[in-house]
């Protein structure tokens, strides 16, 4: 008897951002796997077991979802926005990789969703619109100098620029570092949105200048996103002025 | 009476990655606009009037949205993936900030979807599982020698690269350009992926080195991955071998 292991995107906050094919893995589950605030966006189904964790512990939460489909569960472990957008899918290759041999052997399925970048860019108008890069200003995992060094190659070169994981308790410095890192290379009105929880009741979407840009405004649960010098905003009466990055580029 | 547009993205080929708010949103269509493969996949509703295009009409496209929504009318413009990433969003921005002032009223909502490098992705693993951009190579809206500098400046900075656009029978030498420049930066075994009409009933996924990447396997359709030198290749006996990039970066 072999289990498998499903690795399901829920997309950002709101349902209606879940998939059928999500929803259907969900659905299909012995076991559930996640942290704890995402796995408890599933809906609750007779016969399965849950099994929630802490936002830190991802290298044993993948573990044990793979112990636990390696024992003949069917098992879907839970990620927020897209799995494979710095969440759980490489969490859980790393381990397939260095763990015993049999779990090369399971049937593991990714289930894409839609990421934080994409749910914060489509409320503002198209900022992504143009060549782009999603960049984690996480330095858990790797040194401060390589996210240095690739803001500076990407604002260099014209990439719109995503921010992940911009700011928390135990990371109070990098986005302010960031900011002033890009602020050599892109103009002071290059717009800067500020997506906060997006999909969720508490959504919080602001739009700034990348000079106005205040880190203050950032937490856990917001996607940052920084023009290239060619993203344009264009003022609405009676609606949100748009952000939008034009598909055609200068040299 | 004043209309409305949604620009919704329908994500790549399978119905199972159309989300609930997409659905919802061509439901409430009085009239559908779209490339014409694309408004195919929108189910046929009494009462809504269908308007297919061309694949390369974008800017009149956008326009005949835009002037059916400003007469009254509750229109959705489909999009394949997102249409925030290389797809109509940033075109209906475009005629919006250039149209006439009355469109600036209009309530407009932007309906994210799955994009192709997402999709992909998770055919195959977490190749995007660490700092990745997304780069058109179509040269039609902007220069060549751009490209240039984006792919070199992502390739040396470490980022994986997604290549939307990668060819077409009007570019038919761009990706080998881009493939050649690219192996100046990176390990010739770089894990490539090619992903072909992912979600369709002729999906083609092939995983191969940067080295052995043959632009003859990619068309219209196609989404190339090109990895980091971070990103790794895990066989697996009975199963395609994972493609993932880890998520902690040497310096």
């Amino acid at each position: 008897m072999t289990g498998r292991l499903a690795v399901v995107g829920l997309g950002p906050g709101d349902v209606r951002w879940l998939t059928p094919e999500a929803d259907a893995a969900l659905a299909a589950a012995d076991a559930l796997f996640g942290y704890g605030p995402y796995l408890d966006r599933a809906p609750v189904r007779d016969g399965q077991s849950r099994h929630p964790s802490d936002n830190r512990e991802e290298t044993l939460r993948a573990r044990a979802a793979l112990e636990t489909a390696a024992a003949g569960t069917n098992v879907a472990l839970v990620s927020g926005g897209d799995p494979g957008v710095f969440a759980m899918a490489a969490a859980v290759c790393e381990q397939i990789e260095t763990g015993p041999a049999a779990w090369r052997g399971l049937d593991v399925e990714i289930v894409p969703g839609i990421t934080a970048m994409l749910a914060v860019a489509a409320r503002v108008g198209a900022p992504l619109g143009h060549d782009f890069c999603a960049l984690s200003l996480s330095d858990n995992l790797k040194p401060w100098p390589v996210i240095e060094r690739r803001l500076d190659a990407a604002a260099q070169a014209g990439f719109v620029i995503a921010l992940y994981n911009p700011i928390s308790r135990a990371r109070p410095w990098q986005l302010t570092a960031a900011f002033e890192r890009l602020r050599r290379y892109l103009p002071a009105t290059t717009p800067t949105v500020f997506g906060r929880a997006v999909g969720r009741a508490d959504e919080n979407i602001a739009v700034t200048t990348l000079q106005a840009a205040d880190p203050a405004g950032a937490d856990m649960a917001t996607l940052v996103i920084v023009g290239s010098a060619e993203t344009r905003l264009v003022p609405r009466p009676g609606h949100a002025p748009l952000v939008y990055t034009p598909r055609s580029a200068s040299a």
